[in-house]
C-alpha cells in the first residue's frame, strides 16, 4: 500500500523489540519528515556503534575500539587506578553496570556476562562469559566477587552455578540484599520479598541511621 | 558512562516518536547484538526512503521516484485509470490512504493534505497542500469531494474550512458519517457520538442489511 522504501522501512523498525507496526509506521513517516541530517545522524549512529563498540576482553562490557581505555588506565571501569581490584561485581547486561555506578556505592570492578542461564532459551554456562571470569580470578587478585544478577529465577540459578565455581577457587562470593525497596509500602509488597526482608533483618545502628533521632521529638 | 557511540546511539533513538530513554537502550543494545547485516538493511531502509521518498506533486501522497507511477497510469492511487476521477477523497496524513484502502470501499482518488488546522502548532492553510487540492479540482473533473479529515477538533475545523473554499467553486463537499462504532456498545458511547449517530439515523434497508433476516427466527 505504501511505496516500496516506505514499506520496507516499516518492516525494518518493526523487527525492532518493543516497537509494534503502529509505532514502527509512526517512526518511519516521522524519519520521512526529519530533515536529511537529523536522519543521517540516526543511519551514522548505527553505523558507528557496529563498526566501533566491541565487548571489552576483559570484562566483557562494551567498549569503544576507537578509544582503547581498557589496555590504559585511562578512565575504564574494568582497570581505572582509583577502583578497588580485588572486589569483582558480576552483572547480567552493561546496563546493569550503569544502573550500579549510578548507586555511587560501588569502587570494585565490574565483570559482564551477557545474560544469565536460560536453557529453554539456548543460554547455558557455555553462551555466558564465564571463561573470561575464571581467567580474572587468577590474575587479578579477586577476594570478593558479588554476584549482582537479577533476582529472578534466571539470575537466582546463575548465582547458584556461579558461586559453586568460586567459592572451590576460594574467593568470597556475596549477593546484594533481597528485601523491601526503599519508599516502598509493606502492604504492597510480595511474601518472598517480605519474607525476605525478615530473614535478612538488620540490627538499627543509630550511626548510621538516616531517620530522624529520637532527641528531634 | 556507556562508550560514546552508544550513548549517541540511545540519544538518537530517543529522539524518535514514542521512544523513551529505556526503549533508547534496549533498541542500542539490540541493534549491538544483531548480526552486521541486520542492522545495515535498517540503515539502508532508512537512507533509501530519504533519498527515494517525495511527494507526490499531484496528489501529495508519499511516492517512490524510482517508479514515477504518478506520471503513468500504472497502478497509482492518484492516477490509475480504473478509478474515479470525478471523486476526491481528502486526508491528513498518508496512513490514512491505507487505512481508507484497507475498508475497499472507496473507489476514486485521494488528496493528502499532510496535517490539519492547528494554529497552536504553528499549521495554517499555508502549511497543507490546499492549493494543490485548488488546482487539481480545476484540472481534473472532480465533481465531489469527500473531507475524510479525523473527527477531532483539528480535523473538523479543516473540514469546515475545505468546506466553505470547495463550495464556492461548485463542487459537492460531503464528510463521512459520525455514528457508533461497529462492535461497539451503546452504553459506552459518549454523548456527542450517541447524538450525532442518532441526528444522522437513516432508514432501515433490508436489502443491504448484514444481520439475520426476520426469516431466520
Amino acid at each position: 500500500m505504501y511505496p516500496k522504501p516506505v514499506q520496507v522501512l516499516i518492516d525494518e523498525l518493526g523487527r525492532l523489540p518493543g516497537v509494534g507496526p503502529k509505532s514502527a509506521q509512526r517512526i518511519a513517516f516521522h524519519l520521512l519528515a526529519v530533515d536529511a541530517d537529523e536522519a543521517e545522524r540516526l543511519v551514522d549512529a548505527v553505523r558507528d556503534v557496529k563498526e566501533n563498540v566491541r565487548p571489552c576482553p576483559r570484562c566483557c562490557n562494551v567498549t569503544d575500539v576507537t578509544y582503547p581505555a581498557c589496555e590504559s588506565e585511562g578512565g575504564t571501569l574494568c582497570t581505572a587506578g582509583r577502583r578497588d581490584p580485588t572486589l569483582l561485581c558480576v552483572v547480567e547486561e552493561p546496563r546493569d553496570v550503569v544502573a550500579i555506578e549510578r548507586t555511587h556505592e560501588f569502587q570494585g570492578r565490574y565483570h559482564v556476562l551477557g545474560g544469565a542461564l536460560n536453557p529453554l532459551e539456548g543460554m547455558g554456562a557455555d553462551q555466558l562469559h564465564i571463561r573470561e571470569l575464571l581467567d580474572r580470578l587468577s590474575g587479578e587478585g579477586i577476594r570478593e566477587v558479588i554476584v549482582c544478577t537479577n533476582p529472578n529465577i534466571e539470575g537466582e540459578a546463575t548465582a547458584m552455578y556461579l558461586a559453586k565455581l568460586l567459592r572451590e577457587r576460594g574467593v568470597r562470593v556475596t549477593r546484594p540484599a533481597s528485601g523491601l525497596p526503599v519508599g516502598g509500602d509493606l502492604e504492597y509488597a510480595d511474601e518472598v520479598t517480605l519474607g525476605r526482608a525478615l530473614e535478612g533483618r538488620r540490627d538499627v545502628d543509630d550511626r548510621h541511621g538516616t531517620g530522624p533521632s529520637p532527641a528531634s521529638f
